[in-house]
């Protein structure tokens, strides 16, 4: 079979280890030999419809080589959904004109649920098209969302960077609580999936380590009876520790951040579901309440990135170009778990259709009866996702991240 | 001389590297000639008021070797600052009251300017009380605003945390700016002197790299002006990152975080300058904003602390006791820069009376003509007190930080 070439192309939100994964594709792509120049695709799909592919091999390879140490995505990432083929042919025609144009005949995309999907109809299409592309989905979200895949890169590091912060700022407010602050407030990323929110409970040591609230999205908050739990929990250890996912919703099922805040010319104002909870308790409870938005710190915080987070991040990069290799097509790399203590995983895979548009929230069993809380077996089931550090190198101070020269490949069409 | 007690105590915002000065404090009180047993007050001043003083000697040798790993007040800190001696004679007699029944002729106070003041104090009156106790001056804030020292411990950590944590989202922004975010905003701490948000710049290893723009208390806040440059940089990268800092003002002095904010009830809301400055470029500029407001994480961030921050902490503790141990009385430990490039330091005092009540902001010769970002002076002081890394031990995928058992000295007193 004749050597073509390779698209490798980021999607959806960044995190501090997808570019883990395309260190591993482009490394076993320069070792395949099937795949003759892997190329970037430039801000995701973008970079194919407007023909902005990156030349990798112009890069330097100790640049390459820091991939898995730096955070974000080197190629750029975009939060393009292609509509469905019915609706918007054109696109995914110049998808496959382009991948023609460059002898394109695999495509690695590195995404989510949404990025599955527009892998799953290039490989539908592509086929229809005779012109046959080879689809792997390169699985990534901080928010531990999809389905078959025991976890997803991303969320490991998210969890730790968020469990890290929280031991942190709960010890904070154990030193001030005597005269000072009260309650603490932190809001999480996961807009319809608690992974994230519950990853914080791996910031306890003991029953009375914060965090002592977590508010999931799965569970409709109730203010009565958080308020009381706030203030049992005050009158045991003399302060609180709130963890509260940008998801929460109220029983009407509308997110509490939409509680409708307006400054004084009118204007809607952006504002969370931590500043609800932190205004809540202030207002209600009238104690001193500090909050924290990590916002995109928790899921770019590659200095405090999981090992083993990194290390999965890399064997699903250099598993989709074997699986490639092999002949497969319309597939995505999953992470399987062998075995749960002592921890144990290997690389498996999915058809993308299982995938695609699919979500996997907390089910009941890692959440507390009283909602309030996870249970030991989600804490078994996420401690190993944030085991092990694995620091980028310094200089200056702050970590020596690599930003890529980006030089494109000529372009072949208009 | 007979040997007499030392009581150390913790006062204002923790740091990540207040516990350096308390194992500095500690180490150097254990080996001293003149001090016979060391105690914590627990929870700063109010554990001498409370006569709520802790046993050092009951605790773990290596739960004490661990404090210079551990972020946040490890005997509890306070926000209490005692009135003047005229108003409040009862409180500062009855101070020393406590020391005189246990025996106590040493005070190491850890803190920043209220703390000073409240050392300053209880030097004099112990004099015109005829009961002597020596007050030494530890020095601690992340705001950087004591005057004399060069620096303060906690600066540089919370400064690395700030640096390390925007160059991240500025990877991040970079990633996602094409067809998503456009502008990210940060809150930092540091409410009248912006050395906090001028580190910010250190994130920055390019022209390009942001921070882009730094908003400092030092200058007013001028929002066309403010809105034109982040067009022009908008228009030069395509994106554009802000750090501000809590303390930012109108010209009219007012803070701009007091911009009136209500929700659909009517209370005032919670809500800082980031949200201001992000709502503003959202509702003006129209575009996609995320903002972050770190809070705590910032200032207890230990597992990002700076080495030489660590390394200051300890040596400003050890050189109080040396200071009492001279006789000293009434002086608080100073960081001396003896050069900048390569960089030293060396420890030295000033009178107490120097510091209590001051506060040292951004001089004009940090801050770029425009007042959007700072000078390349700022960079060369600021830069080593980020240098260097002491990660803390991990259990658990978490830093493994001290928890105190802070048994307490019995009570003889009522």
């Amino acid at each position: 079979m004749a050597k073509a070439n390779a698209v490798y192309a980021q999607s959806g939100g960044v995190t501090s280890v997808i570019n883990g994964s395309a260190y591993g594709v482009i490394k076993a792509a320069q070792k395949s030999d099937l795949i003759e120049n892997i190329y970037g695709g430039l801000y995701g799909i973008n970079g194919v419809l407007e023909e902005n592919l990156v030349d990798i091999s112009q890069e330097d390879p100790a640049d390459i080589e820091r991939l898995p140490f730096t955070p974000s995505g080197a190629f750029g990432s975009c939060r393009k959904k292609l509509p469905s083929l019915e609706k918007n042919r054109a696109d995914f025609e110049r998808i496959i004109e382009v991948f023609k144009a460059h002898d394109v005949r695999y495509f690695f995309y590195n995404g989510g649920n949404d990025s599955m999907d527009t892998a799953h109809k290039i490989s539908q299409l592509s086929h229809d098209m005779g012109y046959e592309v080879t689809c792997i989905g390169v699985p990534k979200t901080v928010d531990n969302d999809l389905p078959v895949t025991d976890n997803c890169p991303g969320f490991g590091s998210v969890a730790k960077y968020n469990a890290v912060s929280i031991q942190e700022a709960s010890f904070d407010v154990a030193s001030m609580h005597h005269d000072s602050t009260k309650v603490f407030v932190t809001e999480t990323m996961g807009r319809h999936a608690g992974w994230i929110a519950a990853s914080a409970a791996l910031a306890a040591r003991t029953e009375n380590d914060g965090p002592h609230i977590i508010l999931l999205p799965e569970i409709a908050f109730k203010e009565a009876e958080f308020l009381a739990e706030v203030e049992r929990i005050r009158s045991k250890i003399g302060y609180c520790v709130v963890a509260v996912s940008e998801g929460l919703q109220n029983p009407d099922g509308k997110f509490v951040a939409d509680a409708g805040t307006v400054d004084m010319f009118g204007h809607t104002q952006l504002g969370g579901a931590g500043d609800f909870i932190a205004n809540l308790v202030k207002n209600k409870l009238g104690i001193k309440v500090h909050n924290a938005l990590p916002d995109y710190f928790q899921r770019s915080g590659r200095h405090i990135a999981s090992r083993t987070d990194v290390e999965q991040a890399i064997a699903v990069g250099k598993e989709a170009v074997r699986l490639a290799a092999e002949g497969l097509n319309g597939e995505m790399v999953t992470i399987v778990r062998d075995s749960d203590s002592p921890y144990s995983w290997s690389v498996g895979h999915t058809d993308i259709a299982n995938i695609a548009n699919k979500e996997k929230v907390l089910p009941p069993e890692y959440i507390r009866e009283d909602g309030f809380h996870v249970t030991d077996a989600f804490r078994q089931y996420c401690l190993p996702l944030i085991e092990g550090e694995l620091w980028p190198e310094y200089s200056n101070g702050i970590p020596l991240y690599t930003q890529l020269k980006r030089n494109l490949v000529p372009k072949k069409l208009g």
